[in-house]
């Protein structure tokens, strides 16, 4: 029996957790979800999964969860509920599936309280990368990445040696505009950025993939999850989205995971690490696919994977800054309220212009936050507004 | 510092394991090479390498070392005189690069002394597959693959619960025939079957390979070697041959092993199981290469694959006597004296009329290959001329 804790149980990598966790063979116990604002899906949750207690972020949606839930469930709202939530209760595991900067805080109560944690919440790692792997020298947490490509790098490392390995190739669909003219980016809408090829996932993180932030931001999470050199890992453009990751050896020798385009292979590897145990899945038919293609990114057009890279290159507070001006500037995007084109250029001008810092602290970060949404505010406050 | 044995040094797999050796930061020693009859490219090997004992196979090669060599070196040449070379030679580890089944008594004497051994010849295994598994209970040894495939799966392996896998799944480039319609093939002449698209192997594993022989005794040793269902090991044609075999895990995940067609990885591989150590190669570079493209293997072209699913379902002294069969047809192939597509209706005929025996042990097994030279022998001396 495996007790569960589910940060963000609602979203996309959250639902696929649950459904797991009613498809496998494996006996799972739901300690305790959390959501934003979503009460009718939690609702729906909380019949099926029986969590002793639930955290509901938004304020009137926690009103009316006060009000309509007769069971007997703990009911919290306050950051400081959710921080006693996850420190205090009994889990093996905590998923943190929340999206966005969010998810930092979630990260840190976890691996403080030593509790083994999936981590879908790639922002974390983004934000405070050197922070967290301070704090996971001194806890007895692990910490197992959820991310697809993650996944597929831990999976090809395991009985491996770190030092062998000669690079980390992370795999991309390139997105829906990967063979899109450069001239014709300008007329780009959100309906055309979120229809990803491949992959169902969650609003912030298909216009991720449309501008292959999201392979940026992945560069920097590989960074600070495996411990190699900037110039060991590489990005290769793969449109079918069948081969999720790659580790190249000393000898020349290259493992790679693959699988149909399935959340639930890595959130199901991650609660589980380091065993594949059993999932209802579709099987991966190479013939049946027939042909995989591969291609060099593409870093004019997709100038967010060059930002990615000169981020981690300058250090410090770039990559924080990186992540929060792209949560802030997607969040724009997504309310129609500035062009796709215009995404890159808003994010660099906030990594040029803000107060850096080599060796971020938590309030250092937390100051860039603030900074960053008063950068925004400062150039359009209709536009931009807080995120985080 | 490892001692090696090479056998067969002179073959396509040793000269590259010999190479390994000069190009390698790894410390080796080479306590002896054997070869059967091309004394030229031995003597050279002894200049560089500098080995203690040879053994020719070939006795006017053997006689002509003796007279010709002045070295301070140990030059043998019966069969016990090999025999003692393997089991009382300080080595850590043997390389059986012996091609046919003339490779299988010298891996079972390494086994049979507790020395590792790096096998290269699939012969052993399909010839005394159970045999060989018995002998590795009672043994020290470890028995580790150099075929690209079955070193691919061993790497897909490495951290992974043998109970976790669903399938394993050989890859192979499909031949130079792969595209030719059927009725074409009764006009395939050696110089064509001789002709492989990607690898740069020995000739009777050429020929096995345009034949798909080499697939389906590969099938056979992956079963004795992982000790896997028969229904649980699947071909899949991937005429670039990159992806150089697979392992599908219970939860769909498919873990691959990938590189340029370069048997030196595999080889180096095997001599420092488990780790990978650098060696000089070219590294694999998939946007340059493009795309990578897969079908499912025709039975009905490349009859025999079926033959080896056949002997394998039908198991015991099936399995012998299609690896001896092949070996006899082959060879004769080689001389020009059969057709190419003749091959395989030969192999099925030695298995159908032969004397059957449940659990073949090495006097069975020797009983089987004189068996299946009278048997050939029989059906055309002048064609089919004794091999083993």
């Amino acid at each position: 029996m495996k007790n569960i804790g589910i940060l963000g149980s609602t979203g996309s990598i959250g639902t696929q957790a649950l459904d797991i966790i009613s498809e496998s063979s494996m006996e799972y116990s739901v300690e305790y979800i959390t959501a934003d604002s979503n009460i009718d899906l939690l609702f729906k949750q909380i019949e099926i999964y029986n969590p002793k207690k639930i955290h509901i972020n938004n304020y009137s949606s926690y009103l009316i969860a006060k009000e309509s839930l007769n069971k007997n469930i703990d009911i919290l709202h306050t950051k400081d509920e959710l921080k006693s939530l996850i420190q205090t209760s009994n889990t093996d595991i905590v998923l943190n599936s929340i999206v966005g900067t969010a998810g930092l805080e979630p990260t840190i109560w976890t691996i403080e309280s030593g509790i083994d944690l999936a981590l879908s919440n790639k922002e974390s790692l983004v934000v405070a990368g050197e922070y967290i792997n301070e704090l996971l020298l001194k806890s007895k947490s692990s910490l197992i990445p959820v991310d697809s490509e993650h996944s597929a790098i831990l999976q090809c490392i395991q009985g491996e040696k770190m030092d062998n390995i000669s690079k980390i190739i992370l795999t991309g669909s390139g997105g829906p505009f990967r063979t899109m003219d450069i001239a014709d980016f300008k007329y780009i809408n959100l309906e055309d950025a979120l229809k990803h090829p491949n992959w169902s996932m969650g609003n912030k993180i298909t216009i991720d993939s449309a501008t292959m932030m999201n392979k940026g931001l992945e560069v920097i999470e590989a960074f600070w999850l495996f411990n190699i050199d900037i110039n060991q890992i590489d990005i290769v453009v793969h449109p079918q989205s069948i081969i999720h990751s790659m580790v190249e050896f000393v000898d020349g020798s290259v493992k790679a995971q693959l699988g149909l385009p399935d959340m639930k292979i890595p959130i199901n590897y991650a609660l589980n690490f380091p065993f594949h145990t059993p999932i209802k899945s579709e099987n991966l038919n190479l013939p049946l696919i027939g042909e995989l293609t591969f291609e060099e990114p593409n870093l004019i057009k997709f100038k967010c994977i060059d930002l990615a890279y000169k981020a981690l290159k300058s250090g410090g507070s770039y990559l924080p800054v990186l992540n929060i001006a792209n949560d802030i500037v997607v969040a724009s995007f997504l309310k129609k309220k500035i062009n796709f084109i215009d995404i890159p250029n808003y994010i660099e001008n906030a990594m040029e212009s803000h107060p850096y810092v080599a060796h971020p602290k938590l309030d250092d970060i937390y100051n860039l936050i603030d900074w960053t949404n008063k950068h925004f505010s400062n150039i359009n406050k209709e536009v931009f507004s807080d995120v985080n």
